[in-house]
């Protein structure tokens, strides 16, 4: 049987899915194997070693990833599309990488090369393409929150244009490394979208987004004054910064044009609640539904019947 | 001869001036043994260290205090004086710290207690006494860049408000931790408040500063895109921060309130840079001239003649 491994290959996770003909998926696999902790000569590897764990009945040639794999540190360097770029062409841009028996193919990453405001992103596209293989008339902003957050405005299965903004990066090294440690210690936001920390945290940023870093500095004097640490002080903080966020990629976003969130779990529950409280209705999409649908249909056209 | 010291003890930094009665500086000690390095048992050995240094004839049993060695975690809690609070008050509100043979006061810093906007600040509030010793008539907001820069709204020696924004730990915490450590490197910016490359930052940040986090990002992907790494890219980041700061403090402050800068070095260059890009003409003042004269007001307060 003809069979194709999908893989969306990040910084910090890999995720298989083996399906067969139909597109139906017959075995899953995940690891923490992300780029960030593989060498490039380690990437094939690790493949053959999750490959080799199938059913030698479905194991298959065929493979097709998207990902940081195909970064210049990755395993080989798809080089990025610059918008506008219609979605649909990029299956025909995927690299052939060298690899004896294996037929793997690397998706290309995008950029927007203006001078002014440059930006990239790798994986993301991929759920785009599963986005608009689901509704090609759809036209709005796609929010994608993340350690790095991309807001990609979509018209039509093109990608006009994106920005990134490092929320999930910032929040980390904020509650970990700096003096805001001393507030929340070792607590973990309660990922509560309701919690009133959290919700003061987001009106207080969308309110007043310019004002982020002196905000900031309220946890600690708040702690110091009132008391407020441990999961309220690191609630407060999460909300802050996805109040920020969201503040900055609306800013410029008239209120007709529709927000789709695609996401998984509590970020898009704390995102959501986020774009309520900026008075945006979204729609969401499960972002591991996505990536997949957009693999699947990149491995049909690579690999027509 | 009665002479004093006056102490200004940091977070990171010790510093120490021997006065006589005129006010006259006898000698000058600095060190690197601020309260983040010290346990509350040092702070004393480390003082009387320093003392021991000074030529007997003109030791000082007096010493008056500012700064972090009044904080929770430093020498001895000097509580804060909530806003507003006559700068002139302060020194009547210097604790004593019991040490044998010495006699050593500690000045209290600043709290907003607002429970929406907490605030708090220690030695700048003697800075602003500085300050007001020399204007008394200033009406102004005052400037006081660093790790945490303060924002501190004065009125005719009165503090009404202040806020901070931790613009000098996040630009470490960035260059050094995040992502864009792989775009800048080791670099330090360069300096130069001309440079080009810090000047566009400022703009950027200046013209929207609600986008700050987006706008970190392309500092990777101008690196990726376009080779801006090294200097170049600290200079940005630089610009970015220091724009968004000021961005944020003028955003609610009346083109005729004047601003008054309290730094000294390359940081004062950067934020005179920052202010005159937000069209503001701004007053100078070496930040260790206004402690100085803060703490010698307060010694003269304290022990009268």
């Amino acid at each position: 049987m003809t069979t194709v491994a999908l893989v969306d290959w990040g910084t910090s996770s890999f995720r298989l899915w083996l399906i067969d003909r139909s597109g139906a998926v017959l075995a899953e696999r995940r690891s923490e194997e992300g780029m960030s902790t593989l060498a490039p000569d380690r990437f094939e590897p690790v493949l053959r070693a999750h490959l080799s764990a199938l059913d030698p009945a479905v194991r298959p040639v065929r493979v097709v990833i998207c990902g940081m794999a195909g970064a210049r540190q990755g395993w080989r360097e798809a080089p990025y599309r610059p918008v506008p770029v219609a979605l649909d062409a990029l299956p025909e841009a995927a690299i052939c990488v060298p690899a004896a028996d294996l037929d793997v193919r690397i998706l290309p990453g995008l950029s927007v090369p203006d001078r002014d405001a440059p930006d990239v992103l790798r994986g993301e596209e991929t759920q785009l393409l599963g986005l608009a293989l689901e509704d090609p008339a759809l036209d709005g902003l796609v929010a994608m929150p993340g350690t790095h957050t991309k807001w990609v405005r979509l018209e039509k299965g093109v990608v006009r244009g994106f920005s990134t903004v490092m929320t999930g990066e910032l929040f980390a090294l904020l509650s970990r490394e700096s003096l805001l440690r001393h507030t929340i210690g070792d607590c973990r936001p309660s990922g509560d979208p309701e919690s009133p920390a959290f919700t003061a945290g987001l009106a207080a940023a969308l309110a007043a987004p310019a004002r982020l870093t002196g905000l900031l500095f309220g946890i600690r004097a708040g702690g110091l004054l009132h008391g407020a640490t441990g999961v309220p002080a690191a609630d407060r903080l999460s909300g802050l910064m996805i109040g920020a966020d969201v503040a900055g990629a609306l800013h410029d976003t008239p209120m007709d044009v529709p927000v789709i969130l695609v996401a998984s779990g509590g970020l898009a529950d704390a995102y959501a609640a986020a774009l309520a409280c900026a008075g945006r209705t979204v729609r969401r999409v499960e972002a591991d539904d996505a990536v997949r649908r957009g693999l699947t249909h990149a491995a049909g056209r690579i690999w027509p019947a």
